[in-house]
This record gives C-alpha cells, sequence and structure tokens, in this order.
C-alpha cells in the first residue's frame, strides 16, 4: 500500500472529536484496512466503535500500537510527548508516528528526542474542528476543505512526510507544509493572539460593567460579541496552549501591541486622512481574508 | 398625545436604514399621525414613500420640519450638528429634536449650543442596525429588543426626555439612559477598539501574509475571522467615529493596552495557574455577556 494514499492498520490514541473523526473518514474513504483505538476509558472507546470510529479498542497503549503502521496521537497537547515515551519501544519498523497538537515547535522536539531510529514522527495539526468535543461529535467529512499543516524538520524521514501528506489530502484537507516554527508563530497570530485579546477586551468591558452594573453587557455591539466569542472556550485547553507556544505567542503579542500603539497615536492625533486610511488598510486586508478563507 | 408614547407629527431627517425603519416601526404601530422624509435625494425619498416608511417627503429642511413635534436627525454623525443648526429657526414651539448619531458627547453639546429656547434636544443612540444600509433595508421591526440609550445633560428638559423614552419603549426597544459621556466610554469599550483591534490583528497577519503569500489567511481559525469581520464596514463611517469619540476611544485604548500588557506579562512569566486564571475570569465574564445580550 505504499504507493497509494492509505495505511493497513492504524492506531489513534485518543478517540475524541478529531481521532474519531479520522477513524469515520479513513474507513468511510477505503484509506484503512483497520483501525484500533486505544484510550483510558472502555465506556467511550464502545461507543467510538459503534460510530464506526474504530474496529477494536484496548486500553493498553504498548499492545494498540504493535501492528500499526500509523500512529495518530489526539491526546491534549501536553500529553503527546509522554505518549510517544510509552510507544516508542512497541512500534513496529517503519511506522509513522504523527500528532494533531495545536502546538507544534515544542510537540516535535520532544516527540523526535523519544523516537526509536526505526521508525518516524511527522508533527501535524489538522485545523478542523468545532465548539463540540467527543466522538459523539465526530463527522467523517470534518477535514473536507479544513487546512492541515504538516509540519516536518531536519530530521523528518521525506518518504513518512510524503505518506502523511496523501492521507490528509484523501481526506479532502488542504495539506500546507511549514516548519514548526513558522506554524507556531502564525497560530499565534491567526487563533491564539485573539483569543487573549478576548481575555483583554472582557476585562476592560468588566471594570465599566462594575461600575454600573447590567448596562455595558446588554448594549454590546456584535462586534464585541464577535470578538468575546472565543472567551468561552476551555480555560485548562488555552492554558495549556499558552504554555506550549510560550514564545511564538509572546512575539505576536508584541508585534500587535506595537501595530495598536501606532494605531492608538494615529487615532490620538486626529488626521481624518490618516484615520481613514487606518481603515482603509483594514478592510482591504479583511476582503484578501475573505477571498483565501471564506 | 402628549401623555402617550406617539407624536402627532415625526420629521425624519435623513431617511435611511435607521430613519426608515423608525417611520416604518412608527406608523404600523400608531405613534404617529403623519411622517414627513426630509432629504436630498428624491428618488430615494420617493422609495422610502412607497415603502411606507413616510408620508410625504420634501427636500427642504426648514418647511419640512415646521410642524413637527419630534425632529428626529439620522444624518451620519458629523452632519447632525449643522443639521440642528439648519431647522433650528424654523421649530415648533415645544418641539423635541433628537438624533440617531453613535458618539455623543460632541453631538450633544454642539446641537444644545444651536437650539432655541422654545425647543428640546435630547440625544439618543438607538444600538439597531445591520450591515444593510438604505431604507430598502429597513424594518418596522429593527428596534425591537435592541438597546436605545438616551443622553441626557444638565440642560435637558425630563419631560422631553420622557416623551422620548415613551416612544422608544413603545418602539420595542430596551431604554437605557447615560450621561453623553458615559455612553462614549461604553460605546468606545464595545464597538470601537473592538474595530481597532481588528484593524491591528489584520496588519499583523499581513506581515506574515507577505513573507508567505497565501498561507495565514487561508488557515486562518474562526476566531480571527470573528474578530475581523466588523473590518469590512465603511472605513468612512469609522474615520468619523474616531474624530468624533477621539477622547473615549483613546481613554479605551490606554486601558486596552494595559489589560493586554498585564497578560502579556502573565503568558511571558508562564505560571500556570495565572494564565489559566486569565481564561477562567475570560470565559466567566463571556458568560456574564452572553446572559446579558445573548
Amino acid at each position: 500500500m505504499t504507493d497509494e494514499a492509505g495505511f493497513d492498520v492504524i492506531a489513534i490514541i485518543g478517540v475524541g472529536l478529531i481521532g474519531g473523526s479520522l477513524g469515520m473518514a479513513a474507513r468511510e474513504r477505503g484509506l484503512v484496512k483497520h483501525v484500533i483505538g486505544i484510550g483510558r476509558n472502555e465506556t467511550r472507546l464502545e461507543r467510538a466503535k459503534q460510530l464506526q470510529a474504530i474496529d477494536e479498542y484496548t486500553l493498553d497503549r504498548q499492545s494498540g500500537v504493535e501492528d500499526a503502521d500509523l500512529v495518530v496521537i489526539c491526546t491534549p497537547v501536553g500529553e503527546i510527548v509522554p505518549a510517544v515515551r510509552d510507544i516508542s519501544s512497541s512500534l513496529k519498523p517503519g511506522a509513522i508516528v504523527t500528532d494533531v497538537g495545536s502546538t507544534k515547535t515544542e510537540v516535535v522536539l520532544g516527540a523526535e528526542a523519544e523516537m526509536p531510529d526505526n521508525a518516524h514522527f511527522v508533527g501535524g495539526h489538522p485545523m478542523a474542528g468545532s465548539d463540540a468535543t467527543g466522538v459523539v461529535a465526530g463527522r467523517a467529512d470534518l477535514f473536507e476543505g479544513a487546512a492541515y499543516v504538516i509540519t516536518p524538520t531536519e530530521r523528518t524521514d521525506l518518504a513518512a512526510m510524503n505518506r502523511l501528506r496523501r492521507l490528509a489530502d484523501a481526506l479532502g484537507a488542504r495539506t500546507l507544509v511549514m516548519s514548526p516554527q513558522e506554524h507556531d508563530y502564525a497560530a499565534a497570530v491567526i487563533s491564539h493572539v485573539p483569543h487573549v485579546l478576548a481575555a483583554a477586551a472582557l476585562a476592560v468591558a468588566d471594570e465599566v460593567e462594575e461600575k454600573r452594573p447590567g448596562e455595558i453587557f446588554s448594549i454590546a455591539a456584535g462586534s464585541f460579541r464577535d470578538l468575546t466569542r472565543v472567551a468561552g472556550s476551555s480555560p485548562e485547553l488555552w492554558r495549556d496552549i499558552c504554555l506550549s507556544n510560550r514564545d511564538a505567542i509572546v512575539s505576536a503579542l508584541s508585534r500587535f501591541e506595537a501595530a495598536l500603539a501606532k494605531m492608538h497615536e494615529t487615532i490620538s492625533l486626529g488626521n481624518a486622512e490618516d484615520v481613514e486610511k487606518l481603515f482603509q488598510d483594514a478592510k482591504r486586508l479583511r476582503e484578501e481574508l475573505k477571498r483565501s478563507n471564506g
């Protein structure tokens, strides 16, 4: 099967929204002969099997990966490197291990250090997902049209990377290749910093809310609701992202603070032409974003 | 009709989305006997009449307001005070003049200075609207459930304020009373600063986009699209808002920059508990917002 997009046996560690959807998608598209789900909770794994995300399951990571040609680690970011450590000595020669973590530099370098010489780690980040969690929210079409970033390093085996890339393509994703550092800075700019901005905007609004309870939140415009929507997601998840992607986030925040200070000055000086240009540039970039992204 | 919510004659200067919807809503709810539309473009005024937003129209501001018990100025923010100046000597004794401008301090103080002694200015800001513009987008239910802020000063006639308030209530709006300064700071926090943040976020993303064209925008997460959506609106409108509400925006930006700097430091220090608390606070405030606002 090596020339094709699929794998004979795929093991998925952590069968939640992403892991479950990956199993469903690969099975439905005939990209795999057998999917083994590996987890800690038997009830959830049984549910994943009923939902056709996996063919069988086990609670034992070592035996679960023994026959796998591809192991996909879908745990929270902080547990990816420990998972690689757990399975490292049980991998089949030539096996490919990938992850779906939303930050990459720390994860990829840590995972590479744990891998045996005769198997290959290739970092990945399918940018699919939703507010929903768990395999019950899984969908065989989750990756269709979604970006799937693959993050090779100098140590990455190119044949292994290309096999992962063909799988992502076959799942209907748009595959992009970036270094882990490029990925992390881009993710900081387009996902992690917006989350911090949402938190800061809510903190400033709360200062007003405390003086006149019930007012500022009740008049919040659509733009404020849009800006802060993301703050509804899991604090633990965002804590882990901030810790794992700290350097890139801090660097993107600095760039953002510089851009904001410049706009602050422009508004403060109050030159009509300069102020209008600020919003013209924003509108042009927003239209560019819309064309690339919808 | 003085004890009731309505007015015998309402003149609307600027019959676009807000002005047109106000006419439709007041007519449909029996809150007015006669609505005069005042504008500059006869084709658009004719269209407003066809859409039942107004009963008749004129291009002449002075004669248009002569019989009006209530004049509603729905021009762009920068044209409100000149409009008050235009109509000032033609107002009926006891007439009430209001506006629907999205910034208030400069407008209300300027309008008050232009008013004759025997008529009353009361500033207002119905927080309804949409991306659409023009009377063709008007809806009789536009104000239902929307916040309608009324912004009295020390000089405001209380009876006139209460009549405007009853009208807003009868249109189905949730009426709030704030000083123009309180309104403007709140508007800066919940609407104007989010717009500046969107512009800054797009500028930082564009730095990456320029290095690797087509990539960062194509992987932009939902939070980035949410944050930057507002940047699609009119640069001229936002220029005027920034010029008119400069002091409040600059002051809100400073508070925002301070909150962001604190979060930057927390993330930079990388203490897991502190980072998690940052996102826990944001989630709690977001839930509070959702309860007050939907």
